[in-house]
């Protein structure tokens, strides 16, 4: 069971604002460490990469091995079942396709003033990927990450994975041999954020770090942030659903549970303008749960985090969904444009009763890397954009100087900085 | 006298290295200051604010007034003289005009599985912009943050500025009248990003925060990334100036000293392979110095972080202004579009012997807000970008989940996610 609104109920507006608001973000206070940590690895470098992975991981780099092999990685994929490894490199296909469309485009030209003036885009030097071991390894995902940077045109993309015991999922490494990455470093946690933006003799540093982590790993990006660029503050996974009546319950309560199965905190919220559709949903999600082997996870996040919200029409309802700024927002209903229409801020946006949330974390082409906990107001999924940067140019010639620079000497004057202004008036002579 | 390197010279890597990772960015521990600032603003609202800027800025707000009126800033741009209105007004004109060419392009379309698939970009509902009082209130940077929010479409634009005693600077208020700014409130510091951040009972919340700003500003945007958007970590300016010997010694020297008359950690760079102008530049800087108002400010900073490099020809500068990957780069060549080729990072690039630093600064197009410190080699100017999101979109029918679906299947099931795998299976049955 999960938690039931109305908006016609006295109390809703206090009730909606309350799971606006609500934090669903721990709160741990990893940041005294991860500075402790970015210090010793920026001051040791190896060294200290080999004492925190013996401490955390259980296991002596000298002796499993700093880098993983060409060859594991070959055997990775090798030994994947074909049907795992067609779905990976359609994966790939798809969305390498997708992010080729948002290569930037440069611009040059002169202007009525004479002057030239334009943009160019180049790719970053080096890009370095977190992947987290254990349970949240998901191939999907350094796929996602990896994938913008090659399209962007990144030479040196250098991935690091904290390896338990020295153990490597076998499909993160699949993945990464059909990414094409050629750089795998046996390390995680806040130490290897901080060999990737430092470097160390080992690891050359990077510009800009992306891919998912724990506390220490997000705090360790964070504190590196202006070292090197890094991709946004990640929260748990959320999904909002706006499902008509003649919507297949069970199908809509597969897509809800789909989000709750990521973990504890994440959140699944249904808006339906059918009460009965909601309590058939409701049913189903109770009758789906006890079929999953992530029942435990699931029932935990759909208990706490999960809402179901009875709308009088779905005008009322458009508005309530921008407040959430969702990561995830599904539009089950037989015309979604005219709802898309009405969406202000969303991750991203899943059109008609056919387009189920998990298509698009897998294989649509769009990224799955995108802003949760209402950073949608603000901020985009991750895409080639995260991996170049802009270089803006200008020339002017005797004409084009002296038709805007009288006003450029102006207003250095007017600023009090004189070298600026001398620096234009004396090219007007 | 600055310091002067030859490539030639024996120690000519290792103190070129040490020029490179010369820190120049104060490392004022304010963090714990700001932490405090920002929780109290949080909890106290504007009874907060009320008290710091009693403290800090010497002024009653409920006395003074929390916010500028509309006729404060209509009387500003009137008192101003016409030649600075005019410059103000060309100022903007020519950057809205450089700043429309960024708007980014939506895309839609249906592929060959029958996917349907697109982005849609949005402006972010309201921006936040910071401007320092004192010495640094340049109408000039009002101008650079606050048009590209306005060409990205942001309906509501708050800006917040301390008054020291309760004055402010006509000029930035002239430069906010021209820009259409029509919500100013008279706070500053840590606190003013906090309310812009939290939201306070007099001032709404914004979604993005852009403007310079003192080290606890600057902190209190880093501290609050992720539940707001900013702009990139702004550290000290910096020119890397290459010229050849036929250039004016006096233009290249005036050059050097717009950005070292800024502050005395700014850094100013000459790239030279003539031995004889670099002698020239260095006296013509020395006898600019002493005729400067900023000959204070522009003396330290030549002297403690300038620099003259000879070169044996360009082709041995371009790697090493790559490594600088500086703010603003200067060549002043013949054909400086070939040096241009050659250049991998820097914020904004100034080509020929006619296009000073300074004219960006103020009235070419471009924005002056550019990354510093060798951010460059990952981070870009300001632009209409950072004031808009992208919602990515996807619709599918029966045949294209039919077509994708199983893949995503195969993937979610070996990702251990089942609830993910049912989404997509119950709609191939």
């Amino acid at each position: 069971m999960t938690q039931r609104l109305t908006t016609t109920a006295p109390d809703f507006a206090a009730a909606f604002t309350d799971l606006v608001d609500a934090r669903r973000e721990a709160d741990e206070d990893v940041s005294r460490d991860v500075t402790a940590i970015l210090k010793a690895v920026r001051a040791n470098g190896d060294a200290a990469l080999a004492d925190y992975t013996q401490r955390f991981d259980h296991h002596d780099l000298n002796v499993t091995g700093w880098a993983v092999t060409a060859a594991e990685t070959r055997a990775a994929l090798d030994t994947l079942s074909t049907p795992l490894r067609d779905a990976l490199e359609l994966a790939a296909a798809r969305i390498t396709a997708y992010h080729e469309k948002q290569r930037p485009v440069d611009s040059d030209g002169v202007d009525s003033a004479g002057v030239r003036l334009g943009a160019r885009w180049s790719a970053v030097d080096a890009a370095g990927l977190y992947v987290p071991g254990g349970r949240a390894a998901y191939p999907s995902s350094l796929l996602m990450n990896v994938i913008p940077a090659k399209v962007a045109g990144v030479q040196r993309i250098a991935m690091v994975t904290p390896t338990p015991n020295g153990e490597i999922n076998p499909l993160v490494l699949a993945a990464a041999q059909i990414a094409g990455i050629e750089e795998i470093w046996r390390v995680g946690g806040a130490q290897a954020v901080a060999a990737l933006a430092y470097g160390t003799d080992r690891i050359a540093p990077v510009d800009v770090i992306t891919g998912p982590g724990n506390a220490w790993v997000a705090e360790a990006k964070r504190q590196l942030y202006g070292v090197v660029g890094i991709d946004m503050v990640a929260g748990p996974s959320e999904i909002v659903v706006v499902a008509d009546g003649r919507n297949n319950p069970d199908w809509i309560a597969a897509d809800l549970l789909s989000q709750s199965e990521h973990d504890p905190t994440s959140q699944s919220i249904l808006f339906t303008d059918d009460a009965a559709f909601a309590d058939a949903v409701d049913r189903a999600v109770d009758g789906r749960l006890g079929q999953l082997a992530t029942e435990k996870v699931a029932r935990a996040s759909w208990a706490a985090n999960g809402a179901i919200i009875i709308v009088r029409d779905f005008d009322e309802a458009m508005p309530l969904v921008n407040r959430l700024a969702a990561e995830h927002l599904e539009l089950a209903v037989d015309d979604p444009d005219a709802l898309f229409a009405k969406v202000r801020h969303a991750g991203s946006v899943f059109l008609g009763r056919m387009t189920p949330e998990a298509v698009g974390d897998y294989v649509a082409g769009p990224n799955h890397v995108l802003p949760t906990g209402r950073r949608a107001r603000f901020s985009s999924g991750l895409s080639v954009l995260d991996f170049m940067k802009r270089t803006s140019f200008l020339s002017l010639n005797d004409a084009a100087i002296r038709a805007i620079g009288p006003a450029a000497v102006a207003l250095a004057q007017a600023e009090g900085l004189p070298a600026h202004a001398a620096s234009v008036s004396l090219r007007l002579t």
